[in-house]
């Protein structure tokens, strides 16, 4: 199976897990991660305080749907979308007139069904398509929501590949939307596929699976950000649109201008950071204030199925998630090699033939890009530009300034 | 009457009054203007040294006209732009070749009266037609200006209206043109309006009405400056063109900001400062660097009938007097109301749904204004940026933004 | 003879000299160009270090050719560019097959020889067209290069024109390249042509003509940049392309404002400094980082003939050696004057009619620029911004800048 086979299936397996903020569906969903890698998984306790907020009681659903004469017009078993996430119980017969204040539709979009929750505000409801409502004739529905709003705790998992440093690099997915696959479990199976990637790397890599939000605001309450250097909030990862980075609120972190190097020869968009969104919203708070972006195709609610019935398997392309990972592997591979040298040999340009480092047949008017990567790295590396910065002023690839870097300092002629 | 008709109004009121930058003209312009609001009116006297200048004597002049046996050609009674302003006293018969010398016509605009003065090299002229030159056959003519050059004083005022606090923004208005509508007795009516409508502002908001350049010298010598936060000379302030910013010497002063959010849904330009224009050149003078700037509808210079006598109450519309009003008052609203904050709960978001200020509904995609700008306000309130940076950032309202500021600071999470 | 027409015959003199970065070609070329200007003619030896580099042993050719039958196919004494530079001694008969590894062609423009040298790997060859290489049957050659390479010295040379300080602006040309025309016998010619035109100049005008690479390093290193303020490599001077300007490293030097603003009218290019062209790499090596530029009309590389027997004096214009030397002369005229002033009546505009600078007739709503410059000059004179800051800021001629300054300066208005 190829990578993008193994991604797809993935998502494929997720998907249909009742996943919230707390509750069996993420503890299933980790679980079937923790089949691919090492996962820590943590349990926080309702009522644990965690920066400004309160983590919830834990919610469960075995079952839901309304009924009329028996019959199941709307049904969770079918898709677990229906129940707005977080529902009390209910068990009652009312007319459509009563229960139409509990129904979510879109009517602009009337075969599709919404993707609604109530976390912090105790009530219930069902989700489903336009064309159902209308459907259904006035009279009386059996209503049932079989759920638990108890005490328990919030999950989330961790999975850590030491580097050569303990500085860290995040990669942090939301794992509380319940049917929908590319937002995010689409984000999951290419942190996943990353992950089993990474070999030895410079930075330490921590890959967060967390629910969105409260997960990440607990995630931050109860560890030590000052070693986070750099980090990726990972969402919308396979479906068919090109890829959109969203800057951190620095807007000139050095992930910003390593996803800037990685998408410049992709089709792309680069948006400035806004306080709306995913799990940046916490990791780039102005406390914080870390060096997050966010990875996206098409970005927070940006297509039609977003949030919707919609975003189903079927709008996730193997190839989508090969090109996000791709495009991951790539940034990991600058941000764990960029580094800012200082050319050793700063007066005049160093003789580089003697050292077999430079054509010796002169005249010719072009020069090899590995020629032009040593002359850009010598005349910036005055221990304020790193490689990443002299391969976009250089407009060469950064393997290339890399490759040079390499070359002259076994050379000795620059040093860290 | 309407706010546009009581403005033009005025602006007819005072059009014929034959201004200078000193006089009586002067004196009946503000009397005028004192109808409308309380005025401290200021004579310094003739021969008083103002920062590198000195008052000149005082000018007032009462007849003056061309005549060919006894019927005038040239007549002041009718137009006071026919005399060069401050023109020394003249009796004489001479014949036109020597009259010559003495006249101001516009070849290219025949049938315009030119506007000019000599303040500062005492001389005499006439401003008229070209068409009526044209008709003026050789021979011989009176000429007559019945004019008082004399030591007596230069006359400005001032209307304070006091906020709650001493820092001060200053409006000023030159009052020197004579029978010129446009430039600049709509900006005097525009300023009495504006002066009318503040009610208990936070600054302590100066208006100040004196003749060009010299008159602004006088207020700069004799007043202390460092209580001037910010700034506006109003020019231009009623004809049809769309509005014009011209920004202060700083280029990035909070009121080049301010105008530039009121400007930002409405036709308008905005110009970099130049030494050349009104009063800001005083203002903005670098040794006092005020955040001045220069607020006009058709800039400086900017239109054919400009210092000719086409600049006539005619030049002036109603509607466009509301329009300079409307950008004025919103100007002050954002400078009045904008402060800098610093969030008190910036590691993660705060959880504004405890507090009923966010929508307990979630996974809607799309999020309402309020919502919004609370999220740009906690997010950027670090202690570096003003709602006003927020807004802009934000691309929202400034009263939105304002508005979630104040409901944020109402919930104890921002302090200023 | 005009300017033109006397660059051009020193452009065709030099010509056919063969020069390299050491031996009699470069002694005579500085023998010529001595004709024109008192030159410092430095010899160093073989061996000595400068800077990373050895100055290495000195070549000499007499004769080069290779025959069949006695007849001469390929001849240096017709073009010297048919021996590689620096080829060391050979006199052999050999096949065509073995003499192939040692000839270079163009094959894409078949009827042009190239440019080629080995000055640090000893090895022969020759250049010929492509169209002479098929035209040779196979079979023995008679191969000779009557070339010695033998300890001896380095040659450059330097004109100093003394200025009112001894802060130096340096005019760099190389003088390596053997029958190439405009590049850089142009550069040479205009040289010389400006260094006679310089009459008492601000700064210490210093003129290096020095062979590349190894000239400028063996010059940096034996000689104090400190003073070097500015500075110019001219190069390509003489084609018939528009002008361009290849930034210092610093990229906001005063040579690089200055040439802005002498190009500002012309067709020109400015480009961002690179690490690859002629001697700038040197001077803005990190360690020097000096304000030197380089100015060339068609940029190195940039036209098909570069570096090949095109290059020959018909690709010089004499009215593009005029347009050239123009440029470098309004340089050297905006360098010489270039001064920061402070206003000393910087609280509100100083009365500039009182001094006979302003013309007393008001009203005209047009300024002369001359009245604008002083306006400008006092509004910017705060000790932060130079007459050229504020030619640039104002968009007016610097010369009428400079113009205001000395008017405003000898009214006391400013101090240097």
């Amino acid at each position: 199976m190829s990578r993008g086979e193994r991604m797809h299936a993935l998502v494929q397996r997720l998907y249909p897990l009742c996943r919230s903020i707390t509750g069996d569906g993420v503890r299933d969903t980790l679980a079937i991660v923790g089949e691919h890698l090492d996962l820590t998984v943590h349990e926080v306790p309702t009522g644990t305080q965690v920066l400004d907020w309160t983590v919830p009681q834990e919610w469960n659903i075995r079952d839901a749907y309304i009924a009329r004469g028996g019959e199941r017009v709307v049904d969770f078993q079918e898709l677990n979308l229906h129940v707005v996430g977080y529902s009390v119980p209910v068990d009652r017969v009312m007319p459509l007139e009563e229960l139409r204040g509990h129904l979510h539709t879109l009517p602009d979009q009337p075969s599709l069904v919404p993707y609604r929750t109530s976390y912090y505000a105790p009530t219930w409801g069902f989700c489903l398509s336009q064309d159902t409502l209308l459907s259904m004739p006035d009279g009386d529905y059996e209503v049932r929501i079989d759920s638990t709003l108890a005490d328990g705790s919030l999950t989330y998992a961790e999975h850590v590949v030491r580097g050569q440093v303990d500085d860290e690099v995040l990669i942090s997915c939301h794992v509380c939307h319940p049917a929908l696959a590319n937002d995010n479990m689409a984000g999951v199976a290419v942190a996943v596929e990353l992950a089993r990637s990474l070999e030895n790397p410079y930075y330490t890599y921590r890959f967060i699976f967390a629910p969105g939000t409260i997960g990440a605001i607990t995630w931050l309450a109860r560890n030590d950000v000052d070693k986070v250097k750099h980090g990726l909030v990972l969402a919308c990862a396979g479906d068919r649109g090109s890829l959109t980075y969203k800057q951190s609120r620095r807007g000139n972190a050095e992930i910003d201008r390593v996803i800037a190097h990685v998408l410049r020869d992709r089709p792309h968009e680069i948006r400035e950071f806004s306080p709306y969104g995913y799990d940046e919203r916490q990791y780039c708070s102005p406390g914080f204030n870390l060096g997050v972006g966010s990875l996206t195709r098409t970005p927070y609610a940006g297509y039609p199925d977003y949030h919707t019935s919609g975003d189903n398997p079927d709008l996730v392309a193997p190839e989508s998630l090969v090109d996000t990972l791709e495009a991951c592997q790539e940034a990991v591979a600058i941000l764990d090699r960029n580094r800012t040298y200082v050319n050793l040999s700063p007066y005049g340009e160093p003789q580089l033939g003697r050292r077999g480092l430079y054509s010796s047949l002169g005249g010719r008017s072009d020069a090899h890009e590995a020629q032009m990567a040593m002359l850009w790295v010598l005349n910036m590396s005055d221990g304020t530009n790193d490689l990443l910065a002299v391969a976009d002023k250089a407009k060469l690839p950064f393997t290339a300034v890399a490759a040079a870097a390499d070359a002259l300092h076994a050379a000795g002629l620059l040093k860290d």
